[in-house]
């Protein structure tokens, strides 16, 4: 038995390394596999979510490995997703599917004490199947599992990392004071907002989860090295993303989706008219989790995204963690109305679908310095090597890339997705 | 033909100099009994204004000075008023039938060159029908007329006496950024948001309405004479009070409701917890005006009825002139829900009934230093002989009044209504 042409004794000990010596030999080939699709997958990616909950992850990868008939293995999927979508994720799944790849991302995870979740974990946080074909594979974890088993009681703290003074501290109160009455806090580690709600989480000695956009392994951003290194100690830090994987604006974007989905409720608590913590807010909603937002000074730019939410997506007004925590009170899980989650799921707000979405992974793959054939781009972006041509064809037009001797750069401005 | 005693020869003169000369005698007669109700009902009189609604304001007032049957009376009035409401309302205007009042207020009136509006009247505010009994019974202007023409396109803009740098600044901003877009402000003269909101509509030459709880004859509050001075020059100064009567607690609240009638929209800017513009609010809601807050800082205890209304009555938050002027575009009046509306008042909100309401307007009309017999409160609070014995009793059992002599004083702390 074999996968990418590894041979279970290749495997086994880095897969037992991550996950636990109680490993049969089915759960370990679906560990690995799953540790796979990581590195092969960009996060959100439907087909992929869809191909791994019918086929399960190891049958999947061999069909993407074996280059399946893509006639046949529709049949066996189903109708849900289309010929021509499986076509396009073959295309875009084959420049990754590197054995090197996948075992340098496990070894390196063994390394820095990484351990690898997978759906039915008792640590897998719950929130996350909401997703549902858009759910994370597997999930790395450095830090405490005994942290995301609180994740069930968890409120999200988000906010603009170009943060005010104003805006600091009533993230520390709302972290702190949700923290006393036993909340869990998830944020993404950024500058701002972000890193203020996990220092006072941890400052209360309370639990706390960082979700990044790129492996576990490197911290970001750098000047968040030490408040990561405690939060592993004290919290959990997560990633979708393996080990090596750089953080970029996809995977930031797509990396908001699971801070959504693991906390019962979402608090904006300071953001710009065009925030990224919007674009968590925008999951939040789309996922039915109640969604708070801080009102600050009419005068102060660093509010208007707050405001804009309350305004005109029915954000709650909040202005204290007593309000925060009607969000989601302290007694298990919420009803959640699945089939209205799942239809908006289904259209456009998380699906990664169309040219702009495209372009935005294009951009993330491309360098401004080194020109990159597009070969390279392709695996980078985990689109396929047609998708990227056609991208770039366009972003040449517009002054967004250029063709230098073989390969192609990004052009400044930089273009923003 | 006299009313209350008194000759037209007495009146004529009188309301001709209030109301202009082309009177014929009804519409004088009419003028002159409407002007008297005002100083007999307290603003919000609801039987006063059904009374008035149904036999004519004269025929009405002759009813009460002659004492007419209350059996009889009821059954010309119909079944809008009970016999019990229609006995208890004789008791509470009986002691304020006074010639010599009513001509002090004409007189006074015409000395400062106050002008009466009666409904009909071109100049008659015509949101105030929305109040149905509960509309004033005339009004007292000092001012432009042609400044009340524009009513139809205000926006009241409220807020805290004690208001911030920061709400004043918002005042401002929203005042001129309206006015400049064509609207009239409405507010209420007082320190803080209000006077701010009426400066900076007259410093950008802009419609401006100050209604006050008290005579138009005096300024409310003393700080203000020179504002109100200038409102008087260029915009309007309003009351349902006549000359001489002092401003009350009551009849602030009761002047709220004329400033959210008048006003196509209320936006309030600034307000504590449990500020007297949440009161105006409450009325712009009851009457389903357009309600807007402006959010501030959390930090802020000026801006915590404001972040009140948009969390629990639903007032949209609005951060600037453009998002305020949404709530009432420029282009005449907005249907309104006639119903519900009337359902709405005729339940409690503006309602004067009840042990609560009548206590404040004895706390009105009893003083810290003089005592006053029952006779006397009964007459300046506006309600009968037995209903005032009853809440000084009340207030004698916990401490809220005491009798010294032969009259009663009100005893500190306070009671607040």
């Amino acid at each position: 038995m074999s996968i990418l042409g590894l041979k279970e004794s290749q495997v086994a000990p880095l897969v037992r390394a991550i996950a636990g010596d109680e490993q049969d030999r089915d759960a370990l080939w679906d560990r690995f596999s799953r540790s796979a699709w990581t590195g092969i997958a960009e996060p959100g990616d439907r087909v992929a979510g869809t191909l791994v909950a019918v086929l399960g992850a190891r049958e999947a990868l061999d069909a993407v490995v074996s280059r399946e008939n893509v006639e046949a293995l529709h049949g066996r999927v189903g109708d849900t997703v289309t010929k021509e979508e499986l076509g396009q994720a073959f295309e875009r799944w084959t420049p990754r599917l590197q054995s090197r790849t996948a075992l340098l991302a496990l070894s390196q995870a063994a390394r820095y004490g990484v351990r690898l979740l997978v759906p039915g974990d008792t640590a897998w946080p719950p929130g996350m199947d909401d997703l549902g074909p858009h759910a994370p594979l597997a999930l790395w974890l450095r830090g405490n599992e005994s942290t995301l088993a609180t994740a069930g009681d968890s409120i999200a703290l988000v906010g603009a990392r170009a943060a005010t003074g104003y805006g600091e501290h009533v993230a520390m109160e709302a972290s702190a004071g949700l923290v006393d009455r036993g909340y869990t806090i998830v944020s993404g580690a950024a500058y701002g907002i972000d890193g203020m709600a996990h220092r006072a989480a941890l400052a209360s000695s309370g639990q706390t989860i960082a979700v990044l956009a790129g492996g576990v392994d490197r911290f970001y951003p750098s000047g968040h090295e030490a408040l990561l290194t405690r939060i592993v100690d004290a919290g959990a830090v997560l990633s979708e993303l393996p080990c090596g994987a750089a953080p970029t604006k996809w995977r930031f974007l797509q990396r908001n989706r699971l801070i959504a989905a693991m906390s019962r409720a979402t608090v904006v608590l300071e953001a710009g008219w065009r925030s990224g913590s919007l674009n968590t807010a925008g999951h939040a909603a789309a996922l039915g989790r109640p969604l708070g937002a801080v009102p600050g000074p009419v005068t102060s730019a660093a509010s208007a995204g707050c405001h804009r939410l309350i305004r005109e997506f029915d954000a709650v007004c909040v202005t204290n963690p007593d309000e925060m925590a009607e969000l989601a009170p302290l007694t298990g899980l919420a009803d959640r109305a699945e089939g209205a989650l799942r239809t908006t799921i289904e259209g456009e707000t998380v699906e990664p679908a169309g040219m702009q979405e495209d372009r935005v992974r294009v951009v993330d793959a491309l360098s401004t310095r080194s020109a990159r054939v597009v070969d390279d781009i392709a695996a980078r972006a985990g689109l396929s090597v047609a998708t990227v041509q056609g991208v770039l064809g366009a972003m040449q037009l517009d002054g967004g890339a250029a063709e230098r001797g073989s390969g192609w750069v990004r052009t400044p401005p930089p273009a923003r997705g």
